[in-house]
């Protein structure tokens, strides 16, 4: 194994989720590619990386100073994510006609995460700029996930803005036998009029 | 999701395993990564392809025009394997003294692989310029490796050089309960006194 193909296996290994044996697997592929191929493999990330930066005023991945949804949607409702991942996920909603403002984080004080290292003033900042509505808390059903949207909530609802979460219970199509105990008392509890 | 990102996002999916999350995963790994550590990535993939070479006697990875392997071991005995990471995988094993050869495929007429489009001409060369006392076939124990096996066991044989192949059955660590037939038939056939 030369130098230049363990030094590529390395890089590969810092992709998220990647071990040892699929880095090889990458690397070999790299190794196999055409020239050309790989010439475009490496223009895409350098692209990638220079030309995508932060939408100003959600935070999302943009490639101009203001993202496309921003530029174009319903600003009354504003669905509050995570990270930009997430603006993608809730994308995949067809129905969704509001805006999206991403937190970068959430709060978590054992990693040191206060409500000041998340987008928090900038949330705040839109909203006493006036015309919001409703503020679509998304942020994931775990731990971390909750104690953002109780601050949120808390946070928000003395503004006199409504506040809501993304409901949670069991997933369409999956089997009751199967499901946790977790989400099973939480869609006992959030149970709706039927 | 800006064009930029698409792009990549579609580079990650061409290496193999990599589905459409996987390779959104790894595109925003990318894009939280810093400029440096960007260009470092960049880098190693632009290095690897311009300094990688097939060695010229054996055909494995290497960044000369002779590999370290055969340029420093014992050449009397030849380890035939398909791929140049199966030279990495045989590698483990730490007690190897001998040298390889690449054949770079294996002989599968219907994929239209013949045996004139894997490397056995420069078997055969390396061969008749004598020396050689041993070829130990390590091509892998399904279909297509038993036939290329088959293949060069009988084009060899006639030249008075020892011909063996890598002994196939149980593997260490696993449960005769759980061992598929084929595995158990080969072992059984191929049991060595005790």
């Amino acid at each position: 194994m030369t130098e230049a193909i363990e030094k590529l296996i390395n890089k590969f290994r810092q992709l998220p989720g990647v071990g040892r044996k699929m880095a090889q697997k990458y690397a070999y592929a790299v190794l196999n590619m055409e020239e050309a191929e790989v010439q475009a493999f490496v223009d895409a990330v350098t692209d990638a990386k220079r030309t995508t930066c932060f939408c100003s005023v959600c935070g999302t991945f943009a490639d101009s100073s203001v993202c496309s949804i921003c530029s174009s949607r319903d600003r009354g409702t504003i669905c509050v994510v995570a990270e930009p991942k997430d603006v993608i996920a809730m994308e995949r909603v067809r129905g969704y006609r509001g805006v999206y403002h991403v937190l970068h984080g959430t709060i978590n004080p054992l990693m040191g995460r206060s409500p000041d290292n998340i987008r928090l003033k900038e949330l705040l900042a839109r909203i006493n700029a006036g015309g919001v509505t409703e503020i679509i808390i998304a942020t994931n059903p775990d731990v971390e996930g909750d104690a953002t949207a109780m601050y949120i909530s808390r946070l928000i609802k003395p503004l006199g803005v409504r506040v809501t979460r993304l409901a949670q219970g069991i997933s369409i199509g999956s089997d009751l036998e199967f499901t946790d105990e977790a989400t099973l008392t939480r869609s006992l509890n959030n149970r709706i009029e039927y």
